[in-house]
């Protein structure tokens, strides 16, 4: 992201803020879904080795190739925040791999991109379990 | 996002594309993580009444206004998409809420939020699980 592009994510916030009535009325409330691309494609790895730092670190290296791909507009690699620990909150999974597209056809170019071919022939050895979520954006 | 907001996303992915280079090696390839607030809040939600277009509603209207919290950087809800059916893909919930913050404190601040607490006041009820995933995202 550049400064230019943080700020007006930040300047856009900041007005959506503003916007919220005093009664907190939802039908006056817009959203700021629209500040992403409409399709989310949130993957969680749970690797063999959890305590292994070098496994985690070949994983991450493996994920972050996938935003080489065209049709990913928008791409966020992690492994699990330090927040509160919540009976609602599974911070078990080791790495999480974020994608973002413009439609389900961008989703499916993905699955069977060479770069996402490699990635799974390259890095699949390393995890027991695989969670994925893809969601659709509603429009407000 | 604005339009100039978005090109510059598109650009960025554009030019990382072209930076891949034909031996895939790992190292060379930069993220567009940067690209997005580090710490992601990604909530699932599975209603009681999964059928109830009413309930989806009213849950969905509760979500939109958790945009209006400050600390909320970049917000995206959704219901399940229609990708391709595998074993990995967990599609059985009713509502995705996705939220961006620059930091843990923006996100323990969210929790205490009088929008989220009244978020949760109004539609709890309509319910019956819901997971949780926080993540911090990772400097290539």
């Amino acid at each position: 992201m550049t400064d230019r592009t943080r700020r007006d994510l930040i300047a856009a916030a900041t007005a959506l803020a503003t916007s919220v009535t005093a009664t907190g009325a939802y039908a006056a409330v817009p959203t700021r879904k629209a500040a992403f691309p409409p399709i989310v494609h949130h993957v969680f790895f749970w690797l063999k080795r959890p305590d292994s730092k070098e496994d985690l670190d070949k994983l991450l290296a493996g994920l972050r190739t996938l935003a080489g791909i065209d049709s990913v507009r928008g791409i966020h690699i992690g492994v699990p925040a330090q927040t509160e620990q919540r009976g609602v909150v599974d911070g078990s999974y080791s790495a999480s791999e974020l994608l973002f597209f413009d439609d389900v056809a961008g989703q499916n170019a993905y699955q069977v991109h060479p770069i996402h071919k490699q990635f799974v022939a390259d890095c699949e050895h390393l995890w027991q379990r695989v969670v994925v979520y893809d969601v659709k954006g509603v429009v407000p």
